[in-house]
């Protein structure tokens, strides 16, 4: 039984040409990049390319990437880089409910720290409303931080809008977008959003573990979480991850230039999805955007009746894999903070699944994941009946 | 022309049976460690695998082991940790002045936070005099941080008779250790030391970049760095690098159990590369310990009236890879703060040579290497006489 994998918000296998450059890269150039031999000189070439590849993504200079261990890594450094460095001018600061926990976690010990913090709802969409910024960005206000895509439930956020309104509203706010579920999967359009800083991660697609970045415009200024030997110009030190840098560098150029294609594919295989599970006549709700709108690879979908970890222990028997609930939370049994969010509860929120797609999966599995998923619902149905 | 490097204090290339797992976990378990389904669970076994193996080297619990991105990250976490959780008990902190960059440098900037540090000086050894700790360690003392050997000179600082006279003076106080340059090459007697946090890194030991750790001894309470989602016991969030700590796991369990055989083997080649040199001549002054004391894999030479970068690109062309200062300072052209504050100036300061040597040293390699530094040193000294 081959196994078909669903569960690509969470991380993705890597390109094959991934593995084969980090097996390389270990192998034959692993001098400290802060050496002053060749061996060295080798190893931070390999991380100026892949910086140069990361930065085609943002249209950005080389000089804006920072690379990082990951994501949570590159969400603190945006966050509490900022909010420490701009303490002086200001003490308010401004995110939604339905941020990853590597944002959330942050702005809850930001206020332990004695830093007030607002929490924009969103609709039942997944989607905060831009204009509620108006009154609450204030010239107390220092931070402002809203995701891409959300990775539970697909919504995308009306990013330009909302940093129209904040850069009318005060024009030294900073504005940091987690960008870590859309990052090779949709543009990127910093400018259009009036971002400062954005955050994305490697092995969300298709890169390794181990390395993320976190795009700084030019100018802006941060508080580093880590001290130590001057490596990314102090604001991250610490000896270079050389082979997931460059693996990242390799995965980010396998996406570039081809991002509609990318999302046309990934959008695709989840219409075929919603399709073939609608046709099959199970019963289902689709939780946040509608199938044709949101994020082109993540659709949420509830089966009330059904308990979400028993449909996803079934599906896993068939060697389909899939998540309940986020799996960003060390496998806590609480219920999705994002589904809460967007008014779900009781039955509905119970029985949540989220189905992620990647450029690895085919339309055929796709069609018997939804088959097999219907099957299961249908088996556990009559077992409850 | 083979290359024979003797760079391992910068960092060290891996085993190649690290490689080849590395490549397997990320081909086949590169499910998130916090998915629910068996891809999750895979990949939280081998941290799990790791986590035993490392733990090992501390005669310590699994639960004691905290994983990070590396050695800086685990110095930042724990001095920044145990500084910012223990600040309502008191503001003082001390250390010496030659630790490493990722441990300095968190101290000067806690001194910017209203912290205040005591820097310990050290003699023409590189070592601290633990006695002077008596007096200076008193009630609003929270946290002292002493390296076990130094990267630079190789100097090995008297740590149980530090922890000692640490617990006397106040049995608060958190003791902490960067063993990053010990690790599987000296003993981590943590229980002699009285130590509560030792930090390490997987690369100086033929692991993978990417991976380190923090031991912290059971009960002690540290800041979180990173906040996020609750991986690591909430010390450590971020979805888990697990190729790159199985990695650190098995490079770890070669050198597990056979610690006195690797430092007579390491101790063997600096011995050998310190006579061969003697005996062909050539004008040098050891810097820090005598080459039969110190760390077993490092020795720091002056060729007086040389420029150690020229020497440096000298042994390059021969196919020979040394360090002049350390590497961990991003190739900024900075006198070594170690051998200043050892007590180095003018001449010998300029022209130190840093070798340090690996179980993959051959004796043949270093006898070459003794012979070639020893040609470079007599070719450069006639251009200059």
């Amino acid at each position: 039984m081959a196994a078909i994998y669903l569960d690509n918000s969470a991380t993705t296998p890597p390109y094959r040409e991934v593995l084969e450059l980090i097996g390389r890269v270990q192998e034959e150039t692993y001098g400290n990049p802060s050496s002053m031999h060749s061996k060295g000189l080798d190893a931070e070439r390999l991380i100026g390319e892949a910086r140069r590849q990361v930065a085609a993504f943002f249209n950005g200079r080389e000089s804006e990437i920072f690379f990082t261990s990951g994501g949570t890594e590159a969400n603190n450094l945006a966050i509490k880089g900022a909010a420490y460095r701009n303490r002086r001018r200001g003490s308010h600061l401004v995110t939604s409910f339905i941020e990853h926990p590597s944002v959330l976690n942050c702005f809850r010990f930001l206020e332990q720290e004695g830093f007030s913090v607002s929490y924009l709802p969103v609709d039942e969409q997944g989607l905060i409303d831009p204009g509620a910024l108006k009154s609450l960005v204030g010239k107390n206000t220092i931070l402002v931080s809203i995701m891409h895509v959300n990775s539970e439930v697909g919504s995308i956020q009306p990013l330009a809008e909302t940093g129209q309104i904040i850069r009318e509203a005060n024009p030294d706010v900073l504005f940091h977008v987690d960008a870590v579920q859309s990052f090779a999967r949709l543009p990127l359009e910093v400018k259009k959003w009036q971002a400062d800083l954005v955050s994305c991660s490697a092995h969300k697609i298709h890169g390794p573990r181990g390395a993320g970045c976190l795009w700084v415009k030019e100018g802006t200024l941060l508080q580093p979480l880590l001290h130590g030997g001057g490596q990314e110009r102090e604001m991250r030190p610490g000896t270079e991850n050389t082979a997931a840098i460059a693996g990242f560098g390799l995965a980010a150029r396998q996406g570039e230039g081809r991002l509609a294609q990318t999302a046309g594919q990934l959008r695709n295989l989840k219409l075929i999805f919603y399709r073939e599970l609608r046709n099959s006549g199970t019963r289902f709700i689709v939780n946040g955007p509608a199938p044709e709108n949101g994020a082109p690879h993540i659709i949420n979908i509830s089966f009330p009746g059904l308990k979400a970890e028993v449909l996803l222990h079934s599906l896993e028997e068939r060697g389909i894999y899939v998540s309940a609930g986020s799996a960003c939370h060390s496998r806590r049994p609480e219920p999705s903070h994002v589904l809460e969010a967007i008014g779900l509860s009781g039955r509905r929120l119970e029985s949540a699944l989220r189905f992620s797609f990647s450029v690895f999966n085919t339309e055929q599995e796709i069609i018997t994941a939804a088959a097999e998923t219907a099957q299961v619902v249908r088996d556990l149905s009559s077992m409850i009946s």
